[in-house]
């Protein structure tokens, strides 16, 4: 009996989004989810407690490439795992080292094997094959754990992207077949979720999908998007694979994205996401708020003594978090990034809401108008 | 009648250590008293909820240059005050800019008239005078405000300190004037305090603590310590300055220091302090615990899984402190700087329940060689 299940709650008449409850390990998501990315096992600005009470994250994800550098794996199998170490029991999600494969493509090679880096930090070489980046994760001891694929850079021209589909294909049988020889380190299971390739092409995402489907997976994954395509391009793909992947299996579209590329995908049948936008926004001063889009740095907020966002972050006016973001302070990124996840989570959960009072639509329509304005 | 008071409610007999309450316009401060730093009206790392609840800080500084410049006059007195502009309804002080006369020795020229600095921002000329002092730090709203003075370097030659004491005196007259002519903006009541001066020169600190004790203000303060003289001459002096400020008086003494220095200048009479270590080392992994002093950096706490402090910080283990420290991470500094707070809030508050109990001075001496210890 797995401890993972995932219960469709409802799906929505005039589109395809769906509620749904997944069971893990370490306790239930409620979907449509956004993940909050901790890439070096932190979110970047948030500790654990305001992660979990006040942006209410129901799971956070870590970066395979980044914690195996740092701390290692063997720090990590002292500490019995990742939410030992970092002190967080709700469900975490590990990426495989395939986005390295995309974003450190100057300091990587390819082979049928696997995938030679040289490490950002000390330029030693590091090589990930899907029987190792399995092994690592079981080691990091996520509860949800990706496969190890190719993620093609856009644009990819076809041949490229067919053989680099493939590849992650015939990596995903190997991790696969890692899989199922281990077990979890911890005494808890991990779910594998593959992950469908294929660029902007409809017949490979077509067929990456179909295989993905075949798998049996607990949950699906599609990657490759968001690599600088279009949205358009974005949203018939999304919704080309979701009509493929299991309907009674949840579906994760990796890195997507704005709030309006959520909404849209949540429409188009996703159940989960992750980016590093809200967070890394924040950093720069670009804040979501639940009336629209805010630049701080701009001169308009130096004496605007309204809260940054009545609903998530009363306490700080505009005008403060301007000067702090504006000097540098440490507490600028801590405030902005609070707010923005708690609005990604606020605009999911809202969206949730929506799809079980059945209004999701007319409700998607109007609340972006709301908060794609900018301010 | 005065919003400020200050009772002293107990004198140590083995020592000259005191337990006092300061009453502020903003609320109690029960003293010895330690005060967080908030350069550019942020205490680095740190948000407002967590300095009250968690550090339990009962005023925290800001640095009127700093705030000069960002984010500006303009700003602070259209929001009502520092203390509306941060969201801190506790007490404040802010120093004068005097301190920036030593730190930014580079880019200033001292006159009979004033400061110019030159802006480290921009460059732009700044010309700082005594009574411009008064003037700025009436419209930033601290309630308590310092006098603008001269902090000569060390080592310093006496003629240089002895024409600098005499300056810093001049100039606390033009304060006092400016500060008996003009009153608070924001409907409660600023309480300003002379510095004394006068290098490590005993003869100078004593003729200078006279006229300081001369102006009957509400507070004093020792300026001009712990600029890199010995903590013996350190001890010497705030002993010899301590004997001569008015016992019904608060006394501050500025920039000071380490937990030792707080301790023993705690028994030389001293209610007042404010340092920016707690905060800078946390930053660079330095962390003060209940059982002594942690480089956090140190590959020794790789795989050490305990808290980094039972008391302060339980959520977090010195193996992840190091991990996020190591990575850069904002978190780290955030949870470092917790923490050593807490422990700076922790150690006065102790000090003065010993105080009160009458055993101040074997306490000191024992708890001494608890958190002084290199672990």
């Amino acid at each position: 009996m797995s401890s993972f299940s995932f219960n469709l709650i409802k799906t929505d008449t005039q589109s395809k989004a769906r509620v749904g409850v997944l069971n893990t390990p370490h306790g239930v998501i409620e979907t449509p989810i956004f993940m909050p990315v901790g890439t070096q096992a932190s979110v970047k600005g948030v500790n654990q407690q305001d992660l979990a009470n006040r942006i209410k994250a129901q799971i956070i994800l870590a970066n395979t490439y980044h914690v195996f550098l740092r701390p290692g794996l063997d720090v990590l199998q002292h500490a019995g795992g990742i939410h030992n170490f970092i002190n967080w029991q709700k469900p975490m999600l590990t990426d495989s080292g395939g986005f390295q494969v995309f974003s450190l493509s100057d300091i990587r090679k390819i082979k049928e094997e696997g995938v030679e880096f040289r490490s950002h930090l000390d330029g030693r070489k590091l090589f990930f094959t899907p029987e190792f980046a399995v092994d690592v994760q079981r080691t990091i001891g996520a509860d949800i754990f990706m496969a190890f694929d190719e993620c093609p850079p856009y644009p990819c021209d076809y041949n490229y992207a067919k053989n680099s589909m493939h590849l992650t294909h015939r990596w995903l049988d190997r991790c696969f077949n890692r899989y199922n020889q281990t077990e979890g380190l911890y005494e808890y299971e991990q779910a594998l979720f593959p992950i469908v390739q294929g660029s902007v092409y409809k017949d490979l995402r077509t067929q990456s999908a179909e295989y993905i489907a075949s798998k049996n997976a607990i949950g699906n994954a599609i990657g490759g998007l968001s690599v600088g395509e279009s949205h358009e391009q974005m949203y018939e793909i999304t919704d080309l694979v979701c009509q493929i992947l299991p309907e009674n299996k949840p579906r994760y579209l990796m890195g997507v994205g704005t709030p309006e590329n959520i909404l849209e995908c949540i429409a188009l049948g996703v159940d989960m996401f992750d980016c590093v936008m809200p967070t890394r926004n924040a950093r720069h001063g670009f804040i979501f708020t639940s009336e629209g889009v805010i630049n701080i740095k701009n001169q308009k907020w130096e004496k605007d003594f309204t809260p940054l966002d009545n609903q998530f972050t009363p306490e700080y006016s505009k005008a403060y978090v301007k000067h702090l973001i504006k000097c540098n302070e440490i507490l600028g990124a801590q405030i902005a990034s609070l707010q923005n996840l708690s609005f990604y989570l606020w605009l999911v959960t809202e969206a949730r809401k929506h799809i079980t009072a059945g209004d999701f639509t007319s409700w998607k329509t109007q609340i972006l108008s709301v908060i794609t304005r900018r301010l």
